[in-house]
């Protein structure tokens, strides 16, 4: 029993995503559907594709992960299907890929992209607008059907990618920005566990700038301080970030992506 | 492997659809459960009516869907179930299926209709407020079990019917109004791919009127405008919709349901 | 084929409730999971557990509830396991259970309690934020997969248990308070069915008072009266609420959880 995960920016109240799990059920029908978030903002690339990131590979060998955040269907922008190491992706080729195809090349997955351009694996009535119900669900459903990746497009080797801004290692530590802000108000940043590397070793000393506020030392979860502490951890997906112990940050810090994000170490 | 679809008013907060899912999986432990949506406005029975005609046909046949929004639940109005076509229908007898209904009769499915009055198909104690977890989900469920649809209530012939205004057609065009408006803030009117018929050989000569403002000629898809251009095109259930390229047409028209909108043929 | 039910505060924008079904479709491959809800105030554990409470027992027996609303994880709040009668609890134990737990004992359920202190049943690397994935997820699929509870941890007798309001019998009726808003805007007291007792078989002589309204007469469904109209009534699962026919209460009458909610019965 193979498993289909869903990302999407269509929201919960018009139906598309149940129309895709309909569509998929009537080529695979004892597939497991998981819905990763529907609440991509609209037309949000990038944030798809971070949400894709963090979840992908929690998910069991052989799943395949269909992402739809879509601002050119229609247009010329290939559809397409990828294997990434022990999974598949299955959407347009936009960008969305970046980060989870960034991490395959750091641990050395074998990777395929083929471009989806084989009618036969399509809905018979393609519209202009809605490839995720027309195109990308009945592919991931024959994909998980087991019709080879290679049978449902022609291959290619370069898909498109984002620029998406890394930290940078200064003389005292890191300079990064604010690349997202979850349901509870926690600014993640995009230094990551491997970037803080070895400075991990004593967290005190790692200290935190945030426009004019500064967070010295790190802590391992939220129950170190009281109520209301401003705190610096990791994240459960390796981003050093910035919490309040039930409380909110980024409403707090009046935080948005994009805005600056240091850390200092001061073992040295 | 059969599968259940649910439409609902109960929003995704309270649990009262995990419940119906609960009560399901006990009766048919392997059947397949998609939302469609638990974002339909409270009591808005047209709402759930116009997702469902929009959705259930996307689904494999078989499907049995089970659609509440039920302002009067716990009166006299009766509770149902239906074929229409390859798809079922379980919910009260309140309109909510009147325009698939209509889509029925256009094209000349066969159509049956039970009033729901077995208990021995409901849960043994049924409330009189939450028909959808007490008599709807275990009628549903007995129904992917097997149950012909005849077992589970008493024929009857004319379901209750809402009135759903259709398009005018003038000697220009065509005179509608907002039927509804998207998570995207697409607006839909309820001018249908079949009242513009051949006119859309001729994409361009279509002008919509829409408050002050008038879009001259549909295009296909978003790409073939600008960012933040306002396009009318064919939504991918077949209505004529207003647009606005990675934007919000709605907000920015300051659209509502029931507003008018007109389309003009300047083929002639 | 069994059942997994998720209740928790993790929203539905980040794509966590996904990946915990991604980690128990990962060891248990067939099990059917419920969503619940996901929309708990972020830290409310109380709210939790009035969901579970409610919840709970429609599902099939055997079925297994994880709830995850975790203000303490990472610190020394044990991480636990529970059979209470015919169904299962995984989550922290913070108090979430102390609802069902009450209600086991009022109906002489069997219960049992463990703590998850075998790693051999999580995911190899644990956070020290997200228990959710990686304690409660793949323990949850191994009791699916047949492990038995005790296992999985180490029994232990007294759950931590929250401090929850009860209603008081007053020489003319109840004294109690505001237990729960729903989506709908229903008014839900603690005043439960089994506090009112053969009072309800007069209900036209109970009055309720909610601030300085007081409305006279219970109803048994909302058609009963006139739309707009406030109505006393139990809920679908035996609460004594305040609602409008077809409208919001709680928004009318500003009501907020804790405001004190009083009934009389004029039977006497």
């Amino acid at each position: 029993m193979s498993v289909i995960s869903l990302i999407t920016d269509f929201g919960l109240r018009d139906g598309n995503v149940g129309v895709m799990k309909g569509v998929i059920w009537g080529i695979v029908p004892d597939v497991q559907i998981a819905d990763i978030s529907h609440l991509i903002q609209p037309q949000n690339v990038r944030g798809a594709g971070y949400v894709l990131a963090r979840s992908a590979t929690y998910f069991p060998k052989g799943t395949i992960h269909v992402v739809v955040t879509d601002p050119g269907v229609g247009t010329s922008r290939r559809p397409m299907a990828a294997r990434l190491g022990d999974w598949f992706y299955v959407g347009p080729d936009n960008g969305t890929l970046t980060l989870l195809l960034e991490r395959a090349e750091r641990e050395g997955w074998p990777c395929e992209f083929v471009h989806l351009d084989k009618p036969q694996y399509w809905l018979k009535v393609v519209s202009h607008i809605f490839h995720g119900r027309d195109i990308f669900s009945p592919v991931a459903a024959h994909l998980a059907n087991g019709i080879p990746l290679i049978e449902l497009g022609t291959p290619f080797s370069e898909p498109v990618r984002l620029h998406i801004p890394k930290p940078e290692k200064t003389s005292t530590g890191w300079r990064g920005e604010v690349a997202e802000i979850d349901h509870f108000g926690n600014i993640a940043s995009n230094i990551r566990v491997d970037d803080l590397g070895e400075a991990l070793a004593h967290k005190e000393k790692i200290h935190v700038q945030f426009k004019d506020v500064e967070v010295k030392g790190m802590v391992d979860t939220f129950g170190e301080r009281s109520v209301g502490d401003l705190v610096a951890l990791l994240s459960s997906t390796g981003e050093l970030i910035l919490s309040v112990v039930n409380g909110n940050a980024a409403e707090r810090l009046h935080a948005k992506i994009g805005d600056p994000f240091e850390a200092t170490n001061h073992a040295n």
